[in-house]
C-alpha cells in the first residue's frame, strides 16, 4: 500500500477477473483517472523522482499512456511526444515490431520528433511483460534521444517485464504492484 | 491569427498535404503537443472558458483527445474519462454507432462512468464533419449527464461539424480555424 499524498492509488484501481480472458485479472485503471484526487496523485507520484531532473519530452505509447502522459508533460511544463500503433502517424516515421502472444505489432514514432541530445521519460499505465514498453525504449535509441527513465503507474513484477527493463539498464519507476498474474 | 498568451498555435501545427489522400491537407497536431509552449498554451486556451464553470469531468475521445484530455482535467483537477473505439473498455459499456465515409464505427464509453448529475466538458483536438462528436455527445446524453461544453484545438468550419454541433444546443469552443478543407 503506497500512502504518498495520503491518497492510496492500489483501492481506486479495479480488478476485473477473466478478462480480457478465463485466468487474467484485468486492472482497470479508468476509475483511478476518473476520481480527481486519483488522476492528482497518479501524475504527482509519476513525476516526483523528476523533479529535478533535466528532460526535455514527455513520451506516452497509445491510447492509456496518452492520458498520463499529457497530463505529466502539462505537470512538468514539457513536450508530449506520442509513440503510436503502426499507420496512425501522418509524417516521416521510424518503427519497431514487437511479439504479442499471437503474432506480431507495431509501434512508431515520427522520425523528427526526438533525436540526438534529446533527453526523454517514457510514461505508460502499465507493466507486464514489457513487450510494447521494450520496443518504445529501442525506438527511442534507435532515434538517438536519451532515455531517462520509464514511469508506470502499475506493475505486475511476475511476468518480469519491469525486471527485463532494469536489466537492460533502464531506471524504472512504478507506482503499485499487482501479484499473482 | 490567435495570440492569447503570445503563442500563435496556429504556426505551430504542421500542414501536411495530400494525407491521409490526394486533395486533403491533414493538421498535424503532433508539433504543437511536442513543444512545451505549445502544450501549455493549448491546455490553458481550451480550458480559460471554464475556469469558473462547475464540471466533475472531462471527457477525451481516443486517441489523440486522451493526450489533451488527460492534460486539460489534471489542469482543471477533475477526473477523466475515455470513450473508447469498440471493443476497448474492459468493463461494462454503452455504446453508439456512427457513420464514416466507407461504414461504421463505433465508440464507447463505462455505463457507470458518467450519469445524472455530473456535469462534463468533451474534449478532443479537432472537429471536422462532427461525426465521432457527435456520437460521443449522444452517449454522454445517454448516460444522463449534462454536456457543458465541446473543446477543440481545430476546426474545420468548411465541413461544418461545430455548425452542426451548435444547432443541436452544444456550447462548441475552438482554438483555430483551417479553411478550404
Amino acid at each position: 500500500m503506497d500512502l504518498r499524498n495520503g491518497f492510496d492509488i492500489s483501492r481506486y484501481i479495479r480488478s476485473i477477473p477473466d478478462y480480457p480472458k478465463k485466468g487474467i485479472i484485468f486492472r482497470d485503471i479508468t476509475t483511478l483517472l476518473a476520481n480527481p484526487h486519483g488522476l492528482r496523485a497518479a501524475v504527482d507520484e509519476l513525476v516526483w523522482p523528476f523533479l529535478k531532473t533535466d528532460i526535455d519530452y514527455v513520451i506516452g505509447i497509445e491510447a492509456r499512456g496518452f492520458i498520463l502522459g499529457g497530463a505529466v508533460a502539462h505537470e512538468l511544463g514539457k513536450g508530449f511526444v506520442p509513440i503510436r500503433k503502426k499507420g496512425k502517424l501522418p509524417w516521416k516515421v521510424i518503427g519497431r515490431d514487437y511479439e504479442l502472444e499471437y503474432g506480431v505489432d507495431r509501434i512508431e514514432v515520427h522520425a523528427d520528433a526526438i533525436g540526438e541530445g534529446d533527453r526523454v521519460l517514457l510514461v505508460d499505465d502499465l507493466i507486464a511483460t514489457g513487450g510494447t514498453a521494450d520496443a518504445a525504449i529501442e525506438l527511442i535509441r534507435e532515434s538517438g534521444a536519451e532515455l531517462i527513465a520509464a514511469a508506470f503507474v502499475i506493475d505486475l513484477p511476475d511476468l518480469g517485464g519491469a525486471q527485463k527493463l532494469r536489466e537492460k539498464g533502464v531506471k524504472v519507476h512504478t507506482l503499485v504492484e499487482f501479484e499473482g498474474e
